[in-house]
């Protein structure tokens, strides 16, 4: 009752202030997406704001792999590359952790320590050199130039983890707005954030808030790593087309972080707590929504399940398909459950698969970890699945495979919502055990059903959020009062070396 | 048209996400506040948790000046000091700035500057001392103790200007709300937050957060004496109790750093950007509110301006009364205008007061400066004073007098809202010139509309958030995953030293 007063209460004066709030016009937005599953949340995005009046432009490469050239809620630019290389291929990913795999399976030698970071390193290379490509054809085209300042767009939305649309946004002199997480070599935060390495874990170290001595050793390598990627691998890149096309002195680094709004895609319900920015946006779980009712062939499997329940299995977008070695186990496993099992499953069919395990080409993930039958899922750890598998309260057995998904994992893993697996050791044996644990260990679920109930518990939908900053940026024409412009001064500076060193001469 | 569908839509998605929030029962919450200006703006939140159905406990000393004993919002208990100083009485702070005219009177000396600070140090010491014994009396009487402890409170909201309430709460173990701006020496932020020194100035220094190499080594001048009050002239007041009341090693500094949500009374319109952190939620302005009628006398009185219209002048609840020689040149300064003044002003009738002066010994502020005729506000910088007149968009003469009043004004004339004058220097021509450039050069009411509209533009009200993030801490019982324990490492280790020494051993 007193909660209805509440509700009616924050109600009126929400709508006091809407009311006051200048109306945003309908707006034109500019988007530079990354592609794959990041472009699965970007364009979840764009429908927000399509249906909310704002017309969309997309630009994308021509050999672009999920991102669209027709679609009914953005018109879009598609820029051929001269040179594309085939990271927009599905099979670049599964060559890519095939790859991985072999070198982790021999164990981490110093040899093979070596060989990973060289992948990783040449892969990423790879991807920039796209990035940095699609500038000079974008700015080499005048009438396409042109075009694009004649649009009057209000602000240019953009996944900075390839950050092509910075350059250009600066060159139409455009508000820019962040849909991100990772970005050039960290993670968001790391560009515009003070983040101190005592705490703050650094991508890929693998570690969390808590820190021993020797961990904080290892944080600090990561962290140094990471700067040496930005500095010497990534930032070259770019700093050629800056030296070409921009002001001389233009940093490239400077232009990276003077976005309005940076939307990041966590809460602090998953991610540590750590120092943030006024122009800092949490949507963490933006894509997020109560589930639909299943096809009815999917709903008979599910209550044919009885009281033990269904377990959901999807390894994402990225990865093809695992080793058959690998997904032999996996099914071995799977086959001594009462559970049942949906798995999202392409290439080979396990010979060794049980009764009670259904493959499919694709599933409706949301609308799965929504349904009361669903007691757990086999997740590789993808922002996106993570999120649903908060938002449902569904406890998580992880088989992280790339990228950031390993500290994802453990993120859940922390929080006592999931049990990670190796992937290199996996049999299944162990697979089957961390299963059980998961289903039959009840702090799993009732951990997971805690996050959920915080992560759903904000004043405003993180969805929501993600609208009205990008709105508020079209109605203030950019938000500069919210960002510093510390980045600007030299790195003495910043951290007062200068004032040391001169005051003490 | 679009943002009707757009408000209408926010409004769809806010009723799915209160739906889903788990109901706050109705609360029980022990208030410490400070009293003075800080109390006006404690007892409206108060106010707002009563009208949600909670019950408000507050503590005051029997010789409080502000904070009565009886209310139909809250209960109160009452705790009389041994040996009561008086800081509660109004007169503490008129001879306190008289003092303080008569150092700066003499021109800035070093000895002048030194007396300034022992004066501001004494006085910061009595009040932290009158706190400390708050907190002694409390903890020596039992049976209150007892009745504190069976009330189940679910949560202390605390004003940490005067932390008595954190050692309180710790010793109930409950879950800490502050309402805050300033905390020992510092803005709230400097206990919570990094705070690079490079680009975020200390208080007292008057600078902004672009700083010159000169500024910037007047910066850490400040920051070090900041530190040094909290560590020996703050810390050893309860670093006493904290050895009589606590476990061994216990830290005051990490008593008062633990709180679950830091409500700051101030906002990034008003505020220079700078880092902050997840547990910290912004409610500068939460007090404002639209303005009402005014009564007919006054509404006559405003009318009968013209198109001249009216300036507001009020320096505030803290100060009794200016000296007279200054109020003499204000007052001949307002006389020489064609527009109408109204004057709060205590104390001896001006001689030279011209006809278009209205002297009262209290004005409705908010609704004056929510009037139509109203041109400008001649304030001293209280925080109330400066979001009301950011709310209603009236730019400001300043006359800062105490403590933040200073910087304060300092952030309004940095974004060309207000003119600022020095009250030491102040005579009719030069009051009358700024009042005339406030009211002639339209850059000033146009940068503080700008300022209002920024400030009016957000997805939740300033009092809602308060209200909303008391309430979680009530849900959730405290908000450990959005504060981080780094405080809890040695400096050493926090600014990674230690592994760099270790390292190179």
């Amino acid at each position: 009752m007193n909660f209805l007063r509440a509700s009616g209460y924050r109600l009126l004066l929400f709508l006091v202030f809407a009311a006051e709030v200048p109306s945003a016009q309908s707006g034109k937005v500019l988007v530079f997406p990354v592609d794959g599953s990041h472009w699965v949340n970007m364009n979840i995005l764009i429908k927000v704001l399509h249906e909310h009046g704002h017309q969309i432009t997309v630009v994308r490469s021509a050999s672009s792999w999920y991102i669209k050239e027709e679609s009914p809620h953005y018109k879009s630019i598609t820029v051929t590359l001269p040179e594309p290389i085939n990271i927009e291929q599905e099979d670049f990913f599964t060559s890519f952790l095939s790859k991985m795999l072999e070198i982790q399976k021999n164990g981490w030698s110093p040899l093979g320590l070596v060989k990973f970071y060289m992948q990783m390193l040449t892969n990423l290379h790879k991807m920039h050199q796209q990035s940095s490509h699609l500038v000079v054809e974008i700015f080499e085209n005048l009438d396409l130039m042109t075009q694009l300042s004649e649009e009057r767009f209000d602000l240019v939305l953009i996944d900075p983890g390839l950050p092509s649309g910075v350059m250009v946004a600066h060159k139409l002199k455009l508000p820019m707005v962040y849909n991100v997480r990772w970005i050039t070599s960290g993670e968001g935060h790391s560009v515009v954030a003070p983040s101190p390495i005592s705490y703050v874990p650094a991508p890929g170290s693998l570690l969390s808030d808590h820190m021993t001595f020797r961990e904080r050793v290892k944080n600090i390598f990561y962290y140094s790593m990471n700067r040496y990627i930005d500095h010497f691998i990534i930032q070259p890149e770019y700093d050629k087309l800056v030296a070409r096309y921009f002001e001389p002195d233009t940093d490239f680094f400077h232009l990276l972080q003077s976005a309005d709004i940076w939307l990041i895609r966590s809460d602090f319900i998953f991610e540590f707590p750590r120092p943030t920015m006024p122009n800092i946006v949490y949507i963490g779980g933006f894509q997020c929504k109560p589930s639909k009712p299943l096809p009815a062939e999917l709903e008979a499997f599910m209550q044919g399940s009885g009281d033990h329940g269904v377990i959901v299995m999807s390894l994402g977008t990225l990865v093809k398909a695992l080793p058959s070695e690998i997904t032999s186990e996996i099914a071995a496993g799977f086959a001594q459950l009462p559970q049942r099992v949906i798995w999202r499953h392409i290439g080979e069919r396990p010979r060794n698969l049980g009764n009670n395990t259904l493959l499919v080409k694709w599933l409706p993930q949301n609308d799965l970890l929504g349904h009361p039958k669903t007691r757990a899922f086999v997740a590789h750890g993808g922002t996106n699945g993570i999120y649903e598998s908060i938002y449902h309260g569904v406890p998580v057995i992880g088989i992280p495979l790339l990228f950031d998904q390993f500290e994802n994992m453990l993120r859940l893993q922390v929080q006592g919502a999931a049990k990670v697996l190796d992937v290199t050791k996996l049999d299944n044996h162990s697979f089957l055990a961390a299963v059980q644990e998961v289903l039959h260990e009840p702090s799993y679920k009732e951990n997971m059903q805690k996050m959920s109930r915080l992560h759903k518990d904000r004043p405003v939908s993180p969805q929501d959020s993600a609208l009205f900053w990008i709105e508020y940026v079209m109605r203030h024409k950019g938000a500069a009062h919210l960002r510093t412009d510390s980045y600007k001064m030299p790195w003495y500076s910043y951290h007062s070396l200068d004032t040391v060193q001169k005051t003490e001469i």
